[in-house]
């Protein structure tokens, strides 16, 4: 496709990023919410069969559809995404890289997903929430980085309990959060019937404190917690580690 | 001290180790439960300050005040064990090393904690609990390793509702367990309002899943967990790391 054609995918402030694989392409406005390492991380930690139903919640840019079918080809993904400009946006770039059969971006809200879409749906649900619960600290920002950051619009017991909803018995829910919030998600999860399965720390380097936990849980089936070694980052000399090389390249 | 004083210490079928640090040593039994790294690294992991008072719950044969102590010498430890024959060594190996003043062992239950000495009396617990709920797989264990590995006389619950009564508020809990009962683990502190403050896991190798973590935990303060990276205990040709080079050699 030539830089012409792909005018025809952008609106005024936006641009295309490469996304390094499959030589899938993102529509960004560096004036919103852009992904982060965060999202790349999640979509490699989240274990994805080619058979798989998958649900994105909160999809922002549609970077973690985007990623997750290039590695996994799944059957199917939805991303869903409450702010109109964002999900346009995301559908966008859905069109860009002619995925429209693969992947389908909804203008949806997080809490009623277990109403638009019913229960015992899908094998998979993938979400990088708001890290921050609403504050004062946040009126200098724009509106579509508050939503991505705070829980404006939604709550981790939103998150976690529409997950619990759309899951198919035994399916997986994969999220990315901060280490402070460990506590509640595991009582939350507890409490919608989600077991926590597998929990992983993200460090910026191997002697930091972790800034942020993967975490996988399975509906409904008991499960043992594994800890996994945790994600270093950067080497000493603030190059990328082996593992992120491996993760970015592939 | 000599072979024969050493002597005056010991029962049938028991011996003497060299605990490597400030020229410490401990009474074992074979037959007995003996100590394991476990208890060398929750000793490691706690941090335990010189005016401290300390409590260590189900102390078995009394290795966590000795290797504390000869760490970090805090005011006083006390060490508390149900089974009589083990409190009865402890208590020796206490004396074989001349800290009565500064160390004591007393039999008592950990379901009693709370009513034997009070609320609100130490800064620090620690424990090494069982990690095991009751099966039927233990019959054929001796009685002391059975009660030392399962729950037989004490929860989890038990652990964390009595931790939570004798420790003063701000006080600090250290615990060791398996990665499977960490939601467990952090619901009860949540419920008993002790907020985990921070969490270790500890792998073999660094590609093991973990096999324990460690875990810190605070009374009536509200913190933000922190996640360290995880200990490494063997390099890839089984020598110990680095790390746990300098936990032995402390």
């Amino acid at each position: 496709m030539n830089a012409e054609e792909d005018l025809k995918f952008l609106k005024p402030g936006e641009r295309i990023d490469d996304l390094s694989r499959s030589g899938f392409r993102i529509i960004q406005n560096p004036n919103y919410f852009r992904f982060a390492t965060d999202a790349v991380i999640l979509s490699e930690f989240a274990k994805v069969g080619s058979k798989d139903k998958i649900l994105d919640m909160g999809t922002g840019s549609g970077i973690i559809p985007l990623l997750v079918f290039a590695r996994r080809r799944p059957a199917h993904i939805t991303g869903i995404e409450l702010s109109a400009q964002m999900a346009d946006m995301a559908e966008r770039s859905v069109a860009l890289n002619g995925l429209e059969s693969h992947i389908e971006i909804l203008n949806r809200d997080i809490r009623e997903a277990g109403n638009d879409f019913g229960h015992d749906v899908f094998d998979v649900v993938t979400c990088n929430p708001p890290y921050f619960k609403v504050t004062n600290g946040m009126q200098n920002e724009k509106e579509s980085v508050a939503m991505a950051r705070h829980e404006i619009f939604c709550t981790l017991e939103d998150v976690i309990k529409n997950a619990f909803k759309v899951l198919k018995t035994k399916g997986r829910l994969y999220m990315i959060h901060r280490p402070g919030r460990l506590g509640e998600i595991f009582s939350l999860m507890r409490e919608y019937k989600l077991s926590p399965s597998k929990l992983r720390s993200i460090h910026s380097y191997a002697s930091s404190l972790a800034e942020l936990v993967l975490i996988e849980a399975k509906k409904c089936v008991k499960c043992e917690l594994e800890i996994l070694q945790g994600l270093v980052i950067y080497n000493e000399d603030r190059t990328y580690t082996d593992e992120m090389i491996r993760i970015y390249d592939n």
